[in-house]
């Protein structure tokens, strides 16, 4: 099972120290990290040249829900290599999702998903500055909103941080959030997909590197959206 | 209580037809429309020189919601006047939400929520377009999504709509929510609040209309992202 940061931490273990070439044959690989779809499809064919079964498992969490075993695992690969490997995702993950086909399917879906956190993170920024601008205070706005139409983890969670602010220390920070959408959008423009709201965020997040916010919580992205509007900071 | 369609409707009917003038003074208008800022308190404005109390009260739900009497109502205005018709709005609204501060800022409230709404659907939309560009269906996407991180009214329900591609009867049109995203937009620019996620949706919500999708409901801004990406239908 491995964990890397990114594509280059991958290559670089993996296959430029001879992890691979050292594997024993038979052995099933668990990829954990959030990669390209590209890196994904690659590992298994190398992998499987070299009798390993490669099964992509990236997941969905903070560190906290790591921590207490509650992260969403998003597994794609072979079907009795998965069954093999369930119970040790078990102790990571509150909820395993099966995909059908290809390991990369879980890195798609990963990489989606990612782009989606990202965009209700720009959303709720947006919608912040409009009802500020006018008075209104963004935790009144966002209580209502999370609390009903969007009662889900990902609005709660980002709501509470952008309605006070507190953007560090980061939990998953701007420079992690950048690399993901980057991803999204390679994977999209690989496929011809145009994701205009992806753009948008890739434009913000590179904003956030160009200004020193790399370290921040990506839910900074909302301070971004206030800055554009000339807000003034809570504090 | 009114609940007309948009800001023409408003002005026809309140202040052209003669209702505000012959209302009698000490009577509570409690406005439950999607209209503009602008309009919110002009009405509170000219309502109060005629004695009137302005109550404003839009309402987040679609028709189903309406008839289960499961609305979200956000209210402001008169803390007394609000009292006094709260009964009344219990019988449409499963939840009713106060908001310090004049009228208009229930409105802006309103406004920002149905952004964010249309930023979901633009969002499903376009991760729903990657994901299928690599062969994962947008209903095994959406399921995971929607089932864990994104579990919430909004994506759920329309979430649905968009892995199943129904788009028609529609229970909120296109044409609605361009009115919506535009309502969004000018109070942007008349507080000077840059919103990128909403002018894209504006573009999108205008090729719909240009499309003859006007009668869609808004949920097809997903079939709008795929055909951008040039996916076929599924049926």
């Amino acid at each position: 099972m491995t964990m890397l940061a990114d594509d280059e931490a991958d290559r670089a273990v993996l296959l430029e120290q001879g992890v691979l070439e050292a594997a024993a044959p038979g052995l099933i690989h668990v990829n954990l990290a959030t990669i390209s779809v590209d890196l994904a499809r690659e590992l298994a064919r190398l992998e499987h040249e070299h009798g390993i079964t490669y099964v992509a498992a990236p997941v969905f969490g903070r560190p906290e829900a790591a921590r207490a075993a509650k992260l969403n695992v998003v597994v794609a690969g072979a079907a009795d290599a998965i069954a093999r490997v369930e119970a040790l995702l078990a102790v990571i993950g509150e909820r395993l999702w099966r995909i059908p086909g290809p390991p990369e399917h879980a890195n798609v879906v990963k990489l989606a998903g990612n782009f989606m956190i990202a965009s209700a993170l720009e959303t709720m920024g947006e919608a912040s500055a409009l009802v500020r601008a006018y008075g209104v205070s963004s935790g009144e706005f966002l209580n209502i909103l999370t609390g009903s139409l969007f009662a889900a983890p990902v609005y709660q969670t980002y709501g509470r941080l952008i309605a006070s602010e507190r953007y560090e220390p980061a939990a998953f920070t701007m420079a992690l959030g950048l690399k993901d959408v980057r991803l999204a959008l390679r994977a999209a423009a690989g496929a011809e997909v145009p994701m205009p709201f992806a753009s948008v965020l890739q434009d913000h997040l590179l904003e956030a590197l160009a200004t020193g916010k790399a370290h921040q919580d990506w839910a900074a992205l909302a301070d971004i959206a206030a800055r554009h509007a000339g807000l003034p900071r809570a504090k």
